[in-house]
């Protein structure tokens, strides 16, 4: 019995069989290619592209109907690097100019690309790598005629350990039933960490080595949640993890009695629960968790991926779509929050860096920055709340000056509609989000012209506390029970209620169970998360008795001293 | 007559005969290097960098004794950049392999480094580019044997006018008595445009084709303030900036006479105005405009462009020069406030970047992170603080928990010192700088541990709304009178006075003589600045009637609309 350490990056057990997926690229041939066969190797090396494209086509065509769309951006994010420049053309040259043979030409390039990217040695580009590589490897395999798609020999019910999966392969993968996967490589935030989230697959990656200990056909355990692989186990160990599964199980099948029962607090104070989503497909897993509408619809996968953005007609569509699936509940509908960290045509390599994007032109900044971004929008926006209860929320707002441009261009768009004579909810609720700090501390200066907040904690932690937190030097410092930010929460919930306007949080905090209890206390009402953990909080709001919370948040409040804070917190999320 | 405009980064007008400084490279010569004389020229490229290198020690030394020892730093940097691999070796890969002559080799080079630092596009790495570009620039001009250095040639009084100005030719002309410059090229904080600010040259950077369009002898007239070129001006503009120039003299004479006058307001209130320093050399402007002492010393040049950190006795050296030169006056010291965006090697190409620097190991985090880097500059500052009145003064406070290890590590670090019976303050005022949100939101929190605040204006805007100003697209956002901004300041205030700790102000705000009035009516009572605008300051607070601000003050903080707000401080400053 053998365990192994990596990065859990989606939850869940598993035991089953390995399937070790090889994927060793063979020793690039070097030679010197004659003058008068030059154009017939770039013909060659042109061949191997056109062949790469229409493979990760097929892959695209194939994916199966119970994958998340998010699959398809993916793979269109490789079809696009296919176009670049730095791949496509610049082995080229190298063939026309140093007489190098294709696959040494392509070599050459990757190269000069990895030195570039190590260069930038942070997460989001050692991701950019990754695609890269695998881009560069498929093409390669063309060039050397070698079969790369070897999912069919994978059985229903294996565990995949790999070196470093493709998003193409996580789709196959799920294809073919596989239980878990394993991967050497990779990191938290990398494409297939992601895949395998929205999967519903147990996964670990970063699991160093893991591809060189385990052999096909051995047993192994996932523990995805503790990022640990473990080969060959003892009867005892299987044992064990069978109870956990039954445990998992169990509890899942508990809270799902909870689904129809409505979240109200012993003392009868009634709380709303909705859900976060990011795509229409999403709107299966809100309903099923029994959310009271949707808190966040993310609009931003929309425009990731591709060359253009989604214009008017394909915008109103998609958010139609979740409206109609959710009869008579609110969507609240949040406007573009891209920015230089996730950008419009997929970040493919060569894009520019800002050196501090997350000070950046992002979000409403970057729209009002370029109304032909944000103006379709806001039409399919107003379009759509014809046809439920549709909500908008403006990202990032950090001063009243561009709060004031957005209102100005949502009455000139709701004029054009009216001339149009195309309907609309003219009283469309108008909501901003509390994640700049300047916003929560002159919440009051906002709350006039606004009809709700939803406090989105992630960025108002990252700001007021000057700390990325996927930078893992110092995410040891990203804390929701600073005093200074349930400071800031506390302020932003008094402000709405002195403004009698409603104030939700669409934050991680919202959805972690450890913290809803002091939430409810703080006077919180509504709450919107990932579906995943709906029922856990719903369990705890169901649990609870509004009076006793208010006096445990003002105890709170009035700690002096960070850690005392926690170990109160802790302590009350243990009854 | 023709004006051009570019970007003033160094104020003042001067008025003279334009030197155009012709540095165009020839072309670059491309042969094949037969096998047999490959290693002939390598040492040719060897031995060119080895001119370069000697070059540029000459200049260091040759640094006229009034230049800012800052001059040094940047001629470090190019130096360093001489030992970099992609500089000092690659090429001579390219000359071994590819039978590439020694300045194609660093052409081809330096094309590849330029691709990379173009895919950053960002403020920080054009200013690196640059460098680069001129490092290459002379290893080229070794290679084919042309003079780089001609200034010699220009005559004393005249404007020099060039595509772009390497730091070594700066600190040359400043040498020669040039007037003022131009440049075609070149960003607000490229080492051309600091060193230009720090040596009193009025400097135009960024005004595009200027050496095209003016021819040596013209006469020019440069407003370093609005950034305007005017090239043959006629005698009436002439005229008017004669009379201007006597203006701004008379002007700097009036305020000189206030240089040994007390900062006191009509109604007896006695404000203490500071000095921000970088370098032991900085003292004496401090002391000529008549500071109360110091209360920012900033010591990240001591660390800066070279490979190892200073030792303790070096800095210690350091901060007791400038304690001794200022008897009986307060001293601050910060401790170090390097981070991923300013970097200990200088930040040579192929240094690693983070996404979000400014979100990252900064300040306070990196000391605590790397304590062999802390230890020594808490000892070197409680050695120096035998020796006159020393603060030390923490920067990038968030959390309580850092707060308690920096607290500890004082504490041992004074046990080591009495027991080495090593001299020193034991009761040396410790500060924090309130510049991360979080901190001024807890301000009280933080005001029980601390024996002073002094806030930072410039990175507490910049968290506070989320932007990053040297980031061009969002610094319009940028905005010291945001009501958010002004509550934190109140909010610091406040908390000081309640736990009777003096409050000083040590970001740019302290030196702006617009907010002045404000600052003072919401209680404020130390501000530390430039030493160039502390007299202005000064005349302010001998004009002003503090009971009055106050009113102000707290009328101010009742508004509702930013826009007002200007306004009414605007219209205040104006008195």
């Amino acid at each position: 019995m053998l365990a192994l350490h990596g990065t859990g990056v989606s939850d869940g057990v598993a035991i089953g069989k390995a399937f070790v997926l090889q994927r060793e690229l063979p020793e690039i041939p070097e030679y010197v290619i004659p003058r008068e066969y030059i154009e017939e190797e770039v013909a060659r090396f042109q061949r191997a592209v056109e062949a790469s494209r229409r493979q990760l086509m097929t892959i695209r065509e194939h994916i199966p109907s119970n994958a998340p769309p998010e699959a398809t951006s993916f793979l269109d994010a490789h079809l696009l690097m296919l176009d670049d420049k730095m791949i496509s053309q610049a082995p080229i040259e190298a063939i026309r100019n140093q007489q190098y043979n294709a696959e040494w030409a392509l070599k050459a390039q990757s190269e000069i690309l990895s030195t570039i990217f190590e260069q930038m040695d942070d997460h989001y580009l050692r991701n950019k790598k990754t695609d890269v590589n695998q881009v560069v490897n498929r093409i390669q395999r063309n060039l050397l005629q070698q079969n790369y798609d070897e999912h069919e020999k994978i059985a229903e019910g294996e565990i995949v350990v790999a070196d470093d999966l493709t998003p193409a392969d996580t789709v196959m993968l799920k294809h073919n039933r596989v239980r878990a996967f394993v991967t050497s490589l990779g990191g938290p935030i990398s494409h297939t960490a992601i895949l395998a989230r929205s999967l519903g697959i147990p996964a670990i990656v970063a699991a160093h080595s893991a591809s060189r200990y385990v052999s096909s056909g051995e047993e192994l355990i996932v523990d995805g949640k503790r990022g640990m692989l473990i080969i060959a186990p003892d009867r005892s160990i299987v044992d064990e993890y069978r109870r956990r599964q039954k445990d998992i199980a169990r509890k899942k099948r508990e809270l799902n009695r909870l689904r129809t029962s409505r979240a109200i607090t012993r003392d009868r104070h009634r709380v709303a629960l909705l859900a976060n989503i990011e795509l229409p497909a999403d709107v299966r897993a809100a309903a099923q968790a029994g959310a009271d509408g949707i808190g966040l619809y993310r609009t931003e996968f929309l425009f990731m991926n591709r060359p253009e953005p989604p214009n008017e007609e394909e915008q109103f569509r998609a958010y139609t779509k979740v409206i109609k699936s959710l009869p008579g509940k609110p969507v609240t509908i949040r406007t573009l929050d891209l920015g230089a960290d996730k950008q419009v045509d997929g970040g493919r390599a060569g894009t520019a860096i800002t050196v501090n994007p997350a000070l950046g032109l992002r979000a409403v900044r970057l729209c009002l920055h370029d109304t032909s971004l944000f103006r379709p929008q806001l039409r399919a926006i107003l379009r759509a709340s014809a046809f439920g209860k549709v909500r908008m929320m403006i990202p990032m707002l950090s001063g009243q000056e561009e709060l004031f441009q957005v209102l100005d261009l949502i009455e000139e768009t709701k004029s054009d509609l009216k001339r149009e004579r195309i309907k609309f909810n003219p009283k469309i609720p108008l909501g901003g989000m509390i994640e700049v700090p300047a916003a929560a501390i002159s919440a009051d200066l906002f709350a006039s012209h606004l009809d709700f907040f939803s406090i989105g904690t992630n960025d108002l932690i990252q700001y007021t506390l000057a700390i990325d937190r996927v930078d893992d030097a110092v995410n040891y410092l990203y804390d929701p029970l600073h005093p200074s930010v349930l400071r800031l929460i506390s302020i932003t919930i008094q402000a709405g209620k002195q403004a009698r306007i409603p104030v939700a949080m669409c934050g991680e905090m919202a959805g972690d169970p450890r913290y809803t209890q002091l939430l409810l206390g703080l006077g919180l009402s509504e709450f919107s998360m990932h579906p995943a953990t709906l029922l856990e909080v719903k369990k705890i709001v169901r649990g609870a008795h509004l009076g006793q919370l208010t006096r445990f948040a003002r105890d709170i409040m009035k700690l002096r001293d960070t850690r005392e804070i926690h170990a109160r917190v802790e302590k009350q999320s243990r009854h």
